[in-house]
């Protein structure tokens, strides 16, 4: 058997309890330890819990399960610690900056970071990809759900009078978005006002809103997501040609799956940082690549 | 504008022209010349036809638009004058070989070739590996069709009796193949033979055939075709993850389209003989990567 890759997670909030199952899972991986701000216990699990990465001895890769806005940090923290990075950043906008950003750390550093690596941004880009190189000109759609979205579920919980808010999105085709709001109130609240006040939000007034007062917002949690993917265009000079990706999966479950995933391409990558669109799909699986083209080409 | 890569298409059947209309429509390629066993004609659509792909001058990337068993030779023609190969060798099983053999060729003379680069295999593959990747533990399945089988359809014309023959596949769920088999048979075949004879050969014997006489094949020709990839599987322990991929699409203009994207690609990569799942999805698209980056991850 040779030698595992040696993982840290950092972070221990959803991702990073999933992210754990799936490098248990993994043929090749192993967790080397929990780095958390704050070390309420010693181990989890039988893993040793830290709150510096410099504790752990060797680490091949750091999975990054922190809030997307601390990603950057870290990730500079790691990097000038030659240690490769993957993380699943998943502010659309702002994805191009972070990779210059970490890119220039980490070839200062000789090592890895891979960015953006969830299911959107992430598996999902690579699809988008293929089928734009696949069909040069026409439209794509991305229609996302049912799933929560967290971005318009925070949103809503700032609005006075909200103990506690869900919002699911609901794909209704063309890229366009239905948003069912689940609200738990807090005493004495009007349940008129709140639903104004979540229409008239920036995150809701141009979608379909509707809003619904329940007893209790957690008994509705459900992880479960999807994605459709559409596009219709052109190859050379023909028209219409049709792609469709879909899936319905846990998005936690994924999101740590495609993160261990990067663990491994991260190993086979040139020092600098990268989307996952740059990764060859080939790298994120374990084992011979004769093996793997044999399997799957 | 930037000089456009110059690209030869070697061999003018059903792909060639094809790949001619993808060439033209992409915003940084031109085609330098055709080159034909038989040079019928000086010029086809105003592009140079020479038997010596040397007579074009300066050549980036050859596409081999030939019968699939004489890639390996045209290829390694082309790598020796150190012209970078993209094919769409189709044989599944002998794709490594293939692989193996002309990355010794592309190395010794600094080229790079991409082999199988088609839709299956070729863009399939990369959904494949990728479907594996986000799922470790499951099944796939492919699911072909609608649409023309040629192993098959050449299959049935070498039987007796018959004068033309198309042979569809139907997909019918979990890679199992319905075949639906038009025949035109010669003047005086019995048709009950015929349809014997088909059902006992290999191509057929362990799928559902249904056999029937047209009088004229050549009136049902359409090179529409289908994919249905599917996967069920578990990320990390949590099971019953789902992905699909549908795409209804001309064969030959999708072919052609992946060639043209696999030119691009090829000047991208070090020296060495590649599958389409080594390749980033990025490398398949022109233009800047930041661009690309903000548009599609």
């Amino acid at each position: 058997m040779e030698q595992k890759n040696k993982v840290a997670i950092i972070g221990y909030g959803n991702i990073g309890r999933y992210a754990l199952e799936a490098l248990e899972a993994a043929p090749d991986m192993e967790c080397v330890g929990i780095v958390r701000r704050n070390v309420t216990e010693p181990t989890i699990n039988g893993y040793k819990v830290v709150n510096d990465i410099r504790q752990l001895g060797q680490v091949d890769v750091a999975i990054l399960a922190t809030p997307t806005r601390k990603v950057e940090e870290y990730a500079k923290q790691c990097l000038a610690l030659g240690i490769n990075t993957v993380d699943s950043f998943d502010i659309h906008t702002k994805i191009v900056d972070l990779r210059r950003s970490l890119d220039a750390e980490a070839k200062a550093h000789g090592a890895v970071s891979i960015i953006s690596a969830g299911w959107d941004p992430g598996s999902d880009s690579i699809v988008r990809t293929l089928m734009e190189s696949l069909a040069p000109r026409g439209i794509s759609y991305t229609n996302f759900g049912p799933g929560r979205s967290m971005g318009h579920s925070v949103a809503v919980r700032a609005i006075p009078g909200v103990r506690d808010a869900l919002s699911m999105t609901i794909p209704v085709g063309t890229g366009i978005h239905r948003r069912m709001v689940y609200v738990e109130l807090e005493d004495g609240a009007d349940f008129k006002t709140v639903e104004a006040a979540i229409k008239a939000d920036a995150y809701f007034v141009n979608d379909e809103t509707h809003v619904m007062q329940v007893p209790c917002v957690d008994e509705l949690n459900d992880v479960g997501h999807g994605v459709n993917l559409v596009r219709k265009g052109v190859s050379g000079k023909t028209h219409n040609q049709l792609f469709e990706f879909n899936m319905k999966i846990n998005n936690p479950a994924l999101t740590a799956q495609v993160l261990v995933n990067m663990c491994r391409a991260a190993l086979k990558q040139q020092p600098g940082a990268y989307t996952m669109i740059e990764i060859p799909v080939i790298d994120m699986l374990p084992g011979n690549k004769e093996d793997i083209i044999r399997h799957l080409v």
